[in-house]
């Protein structure tokens, strides 16, 4: 076996799951995922933890679903239980076919996932991680060879944490006592108030309150946004190409928008509800381990030198105790990035914190 | 994919599990038995039924249990908890290596089973049923070629239940309203009472009280026997192989026994406890879709043909309510298989039921 498989297992399970003696551990082995299950296996066995299997074949839900009739019992008992009395469930994603779901209707799924919604909120109440395991259908998708996929997971996922969990406390640091963000760059200048809002360093741990692995960025939520943003990383919204997408706020609110490819992606995005069109996230990634854009959300939103706004949702952990209430809410939360090189700036009060994708405490830094 | 496969699992979901809307069904799947898991997913979905898939796989198993110290906690809730709320477990037998735990040691298997003893019956307290998906790894172990141990299990798995299990209540009733059991042939000559005791068909099915897709057999629990058998199908025992083992009873006991090879392997069971000296089953295999003996229990105790004998516990089933305590017990239940070919007999009160192995309502029959 790969020793990078058995070095991704215990980071999974250590820094992230914060696995130990005694857990109720659930694994999710996705169908492409068995020999990082196997090395996951081996270190929850070796923390005297339990652990219970669950296969999460697309293809065996797609023949489920494709069966059914649409009228699914909500949240059954045996299900619920287990996910009520487990303490960890850790997510292997990395399938053999990225589109395997593709000829269930959408419809359908979406009964299915309402009808499982306690299900999925009893999951959530868990120290829950979800992680990838490069399969050649994850490769496919990124556009990349199967051995160049594999060392490009690796060095995102195999990263000094603790020392990144550093790095990113002296960004959250600033945010928590900053007023003001400012974005400048190129089709860009933008500000943002983020006046007593809580930053999350987003470490890949559940001791972190991050639940992603690889991980590695420090968000808030911005509020009253004036100014115009450009972001020139290619995404996929709604199962459509944008590109070049460009938002104007006044207020708060998105008053003018635009895109070189995908436009009517973003206009229903917008159109959605009236939270839509304000922002809910100002994340910035700080994985230096991730050096390209894949299409994967999971990746892309992580990679060092970029940042992201999203419009609509904003997360709780981002209020104070007691002004959560207070959050953008919407029922849509579409993430656009934003590379931070030559001519960007990243300034909070005035003070420059990343200049061209560099921050201030970096080499190269001017 | 192979029709037989969709065959397979509509005879497993609704034959032997007997799905139906709303019941809350575990699939255990192992590692080499995804095909089949998909084909039973189509038929729970189609049921309207609810599922949940575990990954039984013993690469994953043997990596845990080789890292852990022994100390297991004993029943973790949320396993307990999801057998303790399932109607339904359907476990698909078939890795890709029967030998995968062979370098777990055999005192931390015995361990994590004794610790997971709860679990084990709460998810016999459900509708289980057992079946086998034809692996590489099992037609090598039956010393076949793939395509050739797929026929052969198909051939097992897909008879006409319903026909067969009217067949079997024939010989059920034989049984049950027969005093004494007596089988004669080479080497073999020797009597049994079946006096006030129930034979179970075992037609395959959760509503014949039949836990095994395929079965195919009747059995009952006799006492007293009195003379010679001898057992021609080689076994394997404890790990180690027999063959031509001969047992003489005086008073429902051995007192004499000897084998062509493995005879040590015969005495350790013997020399288990007192009750391992005695008969716990004799069994009717009546499944003609099995020709041949393959070194799987499941299926040569089922085959149309042979008897079996088993030395040591007796199954509850097999005495009317309020008598199970009457039962043969001991920590061991040793299956030995006899074919009954030309000039055996089995008779029941000395009228002859089979002879050459051809029963009496058969075609052929002498």
């Amino acid at each position: 076996m790969d020793q990078r498989i058995r070095n991704h297992a215990a980071t999974l399970v250590h820094w992230s799951g914060r696995v130990h003696r005694g857990d109720d551990v659930v694994l999710r082995v996705s169908e492409g995922t068995h020999d990082l299950a196997v090395a996951v296996a081996e270190e929850v066995g070796g923390r005297g933890a339990n652990l219970l299997s669950v296969y999460g074949s697309d293809e065996v839900e797609r023949a489920y679903l494709r069966a059914h009739d649409d009228d699914f019992e909500t949240d059954p008992e045996y299900e619920l239980a287990l996910y009520e009395n487990a303490d960890i469930v850790l997510s292997l994603g990395g399938g053999r076919n990225t589109t395997a779901l593709a000829d269930v209707a959408a419809d359908r799924r979406q009964a299915a996932a309402r009808a499982h919604e306690g299900i999925r909120e009893a999951r959530l109440d868990t120290d829950w991680v979800s992680t990838v395991h490069p399969t050649r259908s994850l490769a496919q998708q990124a556009g990349m060879a199967y051995e160049e996929y594999r060392d490009f997971v690796y060095d995102a996922v195999l990263r000094d944490w603790q020392s990144l969990a550093e790095e990113m406390a002296r960004l959250k640091e600033i945010l928590d006592e900053g007023s003001e963000v400012r974005l400048v760059g190129e089709g860009t200048d933008i500000t943002m108030s983020i006046a007593d809002r809580v930053a999350v360093n987003s470490a890949a741990s559940v001791d972190y309150d991050s639940h992603n692995l690889p991980s590695g960025e420090v968000f808030t939520a911005p509020a009253d946004a004036d100014g115009t943003v450009t972001f020139d990383v290619p995404m996929t919204v709604n199962g459509r190409r944008v590109r070049d997408v460009s938002l104007t706020f006044e207020d708060g609110t998105v008053v003018d928008y635009g895109a070189a490819q995908g436009e009517a992606a973003i206009e229903e995005v917008l159109d959605t509800d009236a939270g839509a069109r304000r922002l809910g996230e100002l994340g910035v990634g700080m994985n230096r381990g991730i050096d390209r854009v894949t299409d994967n959300i999971l990746f892309d939103e992580k990679m060092g030198g970029t940042v992201h706004l999203a419009l609509g949702r904003a997360y709780a952990a981002n209020f104070p105790a007691g002004h959560e209430d207070e959050r953008n809410e919407s029922a849509v939360h579409v993430d656009l990035i934003r590379h931070m090189g030559e001519g960007s700036r990243l300034t909070v009060d005035g003070e420059v914190v990343q200049r061209g994708g560099t921050f201030r405490w970096e080499d190269g830094f001017e």
